[in-house]
């Protein structure tokens, strides 16, 4: 397995990871396969989307915000519910293709760790299947 | 990889691809492993549902879209930002199994492009994983 | 594939299947892979969320129920359109890291079963894939 740290710097945050599953890819040596993309954490979550207009980023996590405010009648005593539940609707792992050794993505496609109740030292975990 | 293409017709749509995975796994002769279906998009996404009573596609289409419409205060200048909030909802990737070299879905359970962005057409990716 | 069965209680509950994952993770034997988890129903869910405080899968639930709630204009006649878009926002599938042949979660991470339109008895299905 293979871990990396992302430091994020605001309570909601997308931050795009790509760059650092491709190092991880090349890194591995492997020539198709699955790259599995985890995070242990139950208040950040992982996606893809987007990464070309920053737009995009802002308004997930407005949407997001809008839908599960921070504020709410949430019993959890630490404060954090809205972050428990924004990490559960987008998930905590994804899946993405290796194909010649490289990553293969759409077009307008970058990954992004989800940071809901930041700013935090959160760790990525990888693990590449061959095929 | 195996690629395939779908043409969506409406602007959200359910379209029911499980005979394209059917044919991916059969034609793949994996006997047993995972198949990994991904779209190279950032306005569409992936899902499992029930296929026998359409309603059930029609009701998804119009929470979502009561959640997250497709007017709303967005900043992208596209004007597609429910579509992309949508896909990170649902995902742009899924995991099926497969067993004696047949794709493993429960009695109800259909695999659905879920197009936010319509009519366009969609890229599904397909990479098997033999146990 | 190994399948197991949960029984669940309420109409809307998340059951931790922590313990069920490990179980089967040990059984298996594989020392480096990847555990692949999966529910073939419609009406019930799988995720990763914070088992140490029960108020967070409470959170969770009543959330859940205030943006899809049971009782909404569906068209769908069996009465359970909330509970399969909520299966689709959650997802019906989940990856797990599996190193030294044990389970690799986060610190705070447990594995919920999310009942949606309970009680019933459900099925969860795993594969290991090694590395």
């Amino acid at each position: 397995m293979e871990k990396s740290t992302v430091r994020t710097t605001k309570h909601n945050e997308l931050i795009e990871i790509t760059d650092i599953v491709n190092s991880v890819i090349r890194k591995a040596g492997v020539k198709s396969g699955i790259c599995h993309i985890f995070v242990p954490h139950t208040t950040c979550g992982l996606t893809i989307n987007e990464n070309a207009d920053p737009s995009v980023k802002a308004d997930i996590i407005a949407k997001l915000e809008q839908l599960v405010p921070v504020n709410d009648s949430y019993s959890h005593f630490e404060g954090n519910s809205d972050a428990h539940i924004k990490s559960s609707i987008f998930g905590h792992s994804l899946i993405v293709f290796v194909e010649n050794g490289s990553l293969c993505l759409g077009t307008w496609q970058g990954i992004f760790l989800c940071e809901f109740d930041g700013p935090r030292t959160r760790q990525v975990w990888f693990k590449i299947l061959s095929q």
